[in-house]
């Protein structure tokens, strides 16, 4: 097994860091490996704010309920971003290309570039021997980091990487098995899918019942079904992502 | 610089590939580095699909426009997957999952998590002597790829994954500058940001110029001007998205 496939295998999401900054050099390098993703026709639709100010982290932190924010090595925050490909327009075609670029499949596309720079960063961080999560919760900053920020239309902060020496070694997740994950040419009879899920949903409830921090006794569909059973308010996301400029049309 | 960030910095899409299929062993240690990526909440929300029927993997090589599809080692299709997580609950649980799973979020958080898995799987690839190239373009594909493939509802081909032993070594494409990507604390004023772009233009027109193969005369801010400054039909991407149960509400 190469190095690589090393670190990839030995991934765990790590919360809580020592007390050390990164120096320059990491910065710099873990920026440089997001930019080598490729993109959809070289695009380049994303940006990446590194958050310095101990008080606007801290501001992000408590709104995002995330601790792991405020303490880490180092905190980055990843946008989708169309608005620079739009600065060296005159004002009448960024007004054209803003509406073109307000379909939903430029958002997604976006989001999509922006995540295999984003997973680029993530695993470049720990072949350095950092530890690193990536904070989805940073949207329930949302729509404030984005005056915090300063961040112009289709400028969208999609995540949050904290970067840090690990100061804990939590056990791995398991994950499904291959089996229901991957299918030869068609996707999988919904009957034999659920067989599959069941078995892991046994496995993964004995993983929460006995591991060493933070036991719960919950399978992993027993999880979704208690999230998701129930009347959910409208998280106003939509709205947000329209106010940035994506119309979704 | 260590081996991971060696590759990562390496990294260029192959399109042109060896009449030599991948092995059992690249496929599942690809498969597995793509699982090892982390999801919000564990959720593990995509499924990848190995295309290994020679006339399916034409059919969408010609509907995708892109022969890379049919001519390589092995084709991956990744697709955000909010399916498998409801197996396990009764028809009512379902159908109230269903709803609350159709919000724009979750949408966003699929999309996110795949992306992250593909660019594992695409590193991993890499890492191992092979080359590859994400084919957003199979999306032009739809939706009749959901019928050739029996995806269910929540299930969306994203990407495909062309992966097979090179047989061709492009130029890299020069990245925008580091100072017009990364901020601290703030995004970049307008005007600076333009003048770094536009000094990018002029790089990337250079190298555009004189590059061996498929010379252009286009500036990268040029290249996206020409494509966006007309009138662009809706492509009915939102209504194909909205037919799979994600509402964008």
């Amino acid at each position: 097994m190469n190095e690589v496939i090393q670190v990839i295998r030995q991934h765990r999401s790590i919360r809580k860091f020592k007390d050390s900054p990164l120096t320059g050099e990491q910065i710099e390098a873990i920026v440089d490996a997001a930019q080598m993703a490729p993109t959809s026709a070289h695009m380049q639709p994303f940006s990446i704010i590194g958050v310095t100010e101990q008080e606007l982290r801290k501001k992000i932190a408590v709104h995002s309920n995330n601790p792991s924010i405020e303490k880490c090595g180092y905190f980055f925050i990843f946008c989708t971003d169309l608005h620079r490909m739009m600065l060296a327009a005159g004002p009448d075609q960024q007004e054209k290309m803003a509406r073109n670029l307000s379909y939903s499949y430029f958002y997604q596309t976006a989001v999509l570039s922006a995540a295999l720079a984003l997973q680029n960063a993530n695993v470049a961080a720990e072949s350095m021997g950092l530890g690193a999560v990536i904070i989805g919760g940073i949207n329930e900053a949302l729509p404030a980091l984005d005056e915090w920020l300063g961040l112009p239309d289709f400028v969208i902060p999609l995540a949050g990487l904290a970067v840090g020496v690990p100061d804990e070694l939590p056990e791995q997740k398991p994950r499904l098995p291959q089996s229901a994950v991957f299918f030869e040419n068609r996707y999988e009879d919904d009957l034999d899918l659920k067989a599959k899920v069941e078995e892991y949903d046994r496995g993964i409830e004995e993983y929460y019942a006995s591991r060493t921090n933070n036991k719960q006794k919950v399978s992993w569909s027993g999880k979704f079904i208690a999230m998701l059973d129930k009347d959910m308010p409208l998280s106003g996301y939509t709205e947000y992502v329209k106010s940035k400029g994506f119309d979704l049309k």
